[in-house]
């Protein structure tokens, strides 16, 4: 692609020759001739004095080093437009269109136009399949399953009977929607009843969850993950959580029974949230809290037990002194046990 | 089905007209007229005042709230018997009974009765595979593995060669029996000799294990669950590891190498588990819990590293104050200082 | 097998009869007749005395028991050859060789000589698979994907398109190797638009990775684990991570994004590192630890957030002590104002 194509699909303003070639984007240090760049956050201005890139997505602001022989493609949303030129040169992978005749689709499902259906995928009865979605290899749509246009289903994922999945959800490998959740009734003989978990499971549109992640179903009512919402590897949402719009979950992070997490929640990676509980609009959590208990929008905590973050900075900053802080203790105690001693005398 | 036909199906009192159609279970707050739902904990039952459900399952001792209008299924385990009542109203998505024509499996494997193996599901030499257990697609079943009777294996599972499955035990989606345990030995070179581990991994009759939960085998002895236990997503159990009966894993538990955990034990989610150590029975551990050291039988620990939970719960909550405590502990030694050089005066 | 064979086989000097049958490899304490066994630790010797094995892999500095009936195959690495011993009687329960007719292999991919593609396998267009190279049932293989000699590729692993993938490199199952990683830019409308995450991922030579643990690929960049690592279940490597040689990570680490691992680092059970940040060389972290900054080599840290490991004894035994310091706080300023408030008078 020439950079002006480039500059015309991205709509950018272009300092530099329309007709230079461009063949991918990479990183301000790695890049080559014949790379495009970006750059954004202040701390890597700097770097455009070596960058070896032919052209760069930069704000208006940022001024091109003396004698810098790249290109500046100007943008207001640097980041974004990157982001959307690093699409622009990606290779597709996705399966060819239609039904690959080594999978194993019931008669009674529903199969959109131009879907692509790998080889050895399972589409149960009575499933359906929107328009233009993906399915790869070794995934299993369950019996009645649904599944929305445009989505992209990588291999070995399992979406179980009855599962509703919107429009434009990425699931990566591996990943389970719809799960029996971990419920079960002690017996008087000491033994765990399961409590047959069979209710609904709800993957609003544009949802992207990573590998290998788990999506449980509960018993009675739902679980949701509302539209927007992207969930990183190996989380754990169980039996009916409501996740809102546009959260952000890292990896390794999970979620118990009945939680609900409003919008636009952030919760850094291997966080734990405990059940029936809410987790306010916006707040956040930093990586590894443990939140036992509800917390306000707009909060940011940290810690096990979770904290307001900042006195978790300052009390984990002490954490460490607490030895010295036990000494000190004793010392006073000494000198006041002395000093007491001396003035009866 | 009628109401006096679940009262004689879960061997309930009913209070209330038999003719009534129930058609599903629902949670005491979203239930509607057909639905049948459960009052159990004290904490709901004054829901029951604005329920719109057509039965209630409930103790003897719980009043009908002036004006209601649904029936009561009078019960001596309401959470059971509602449990009971979930798996009535279930619709079955399992496999047709058969062995489909899409999997492979090897001639000399042993199929029982009335079996369901899903497309796509391969049976090694030598594996045999119980009377009426379901095998979802994509299952792996290892060479000279064996699964019991009534088993259910969800898709993706992966069961190893040699593994054995007793009856009855439901693995979800995605779950790996007999992975080989992570064991190496540092040679002189700095390098990692891998330790082959191909011994025994068992999972005992009556066993849940959740989606992509993992169960490694040693290099010599067994890694065992013992009957009854409930293993929920995404845990890890290590190489050598015994875990008793009726045991509770949640989410994301990891129990290392060796370790002994016996019968009752309840392990929160995230709990870390060291390896070569006991946990005595019933002992427990509150969520993200970290357990270095064995642990007494009845004991119930929290934190990382774990502590009696009572002494946790405490410590814990002067954690917060440390910054405070220290400026006080700065405040007593400037006083302290201040009043004794005033006596040397 | 002979004892003489083993011992030839293993390069160790036998005491004792070169005839006796050798059947299978067992622990010091469930060794029976026809068993070999071995002793490193020296808190394993006293057990000799009662060991029923028909052999012991030992040092040359260990002494018999007296009226020991065990022979003796002396050792300078006696684990080492305790793992030599355990592979040699290992049953093999590879497919096999060949493509299976089951499998789905791209008419342009590169297939070495004696591979063993079991039922169900995809290998996608211009991708390959090296010499001897074992993909067991339902292994995805994306578009341009390689895979070096010898790898053994367990059931539904799922290799992304275009990842590299190294010689003798075991991948257990459920593996992902080369999702996308967790990148988005956030639009001034607050939803979050996706950064294609479609760059390199490579695994080089002697790799281990446990079973359905994920690897994610970056936006720009690569991600890469270097020769010689070995990988525990349930671990994510987020996008552009680099992890050194040699180097240990234990089940259900985490490393975000851009984290570079140098060689020899050790991370043991549930780690959590952050992104952007450098684990220095041979450096070491204990279960559960949470590492919000770069780390030197050769340092040993613990805690949530990790501190050194030594300081993190101290103090994480004081804490449990808190309340009772709280409490000698509040007497010291009671005993100190009411020594001050005599002093007045």
């Amino acid at each position: 692609m020439t950079l002006g194509e480039l500059a015309r699909q991205l709509g950018c303003r272009l300092e530099g020759d329309a007709t230079t070639p461009i063949t991918k984007v990479a990183g301000i240090e790695q890049a080559n001739a014949g790379d495009v760049t970006f750059v954004d956050n202040p701390k890597y201005v700097p770097r455009l004095a070596t960058t070896r890139a032919s052209a760069v997505i930069a704000g208006e602001d940022i001024a091109v080093p003396p004698g810098a022989t790249f290109a500046v493609l100007r943008s207001r949303t640097p980041y974004v437009d990157f982001a959307r030129a690093v699409g622009l040169f990606m290779p597709s992978s996705a399966p060819a269109k239609g039904v690959d005749k080594l999978s194993a689709v019931a008669p009674d499902a529903t199969i959109g136009a131009d879907v692509s259906i790998a080889p050895f995928v399972t589409v149960g009865p009575g499933a359906s399949v929107g328009a233009r979605t993906i399915l790869y290899p070794h995934v299993t749509v369950g019996a009645g399953a649904s599944i929305g246009e445009d989505c992209v289903i990588h291999s070995q994922c399992s979406i179980r009977e009855r599962a509703l999945v919107g429009n434009r959800v990425i699931l990566h490998d591996g990943v389970v929607v719809g799960s029996e959740g971990f419920g079960f009734a002690k017996q008087a003989d000491g033994t765990h009843l399961k409590i047959p978990q069979a209710a609904g499971v709800v993957i609003e549109d544009d949802v992207e969850i990573g590998a290998n992640s788990t999506i449980d179903r509960p018993a009675v009512g739902e679980t949701r993950i509302a539209a927007g919402t992207k969930i990183d590897n190996l989380v754990h949402i169980a039996h009916g959580v409501s996740i809102g719009r546009r959260v952000l979950l890292c990896a390794q992070v999970g979620v118990s029974g009945s939680a609900v997490v409003e919008d636009d929640v952030i919760l850094a990676g291997q966080v734990g949230v405990a059940g029936h509980l809410r987790i306010g609009k916006g707040a956040m959590a930093t990586a590894q809290s443990g939140i036992p208990n509800s917390v306000e929008a707009g909060e940011y905590v940290s810690g096990s037990p979770a904290i307001p973050h900042k006195d978790w900075l300052k009390a984990s900053a002490v954490y460490r002194q607490l030895p010295a802080l036990r000494q000190r203790i004793a010392e006073l105690e000494r000198q006041l046990a002395e000093l007491t001693e001396k003035l009866k005398e």
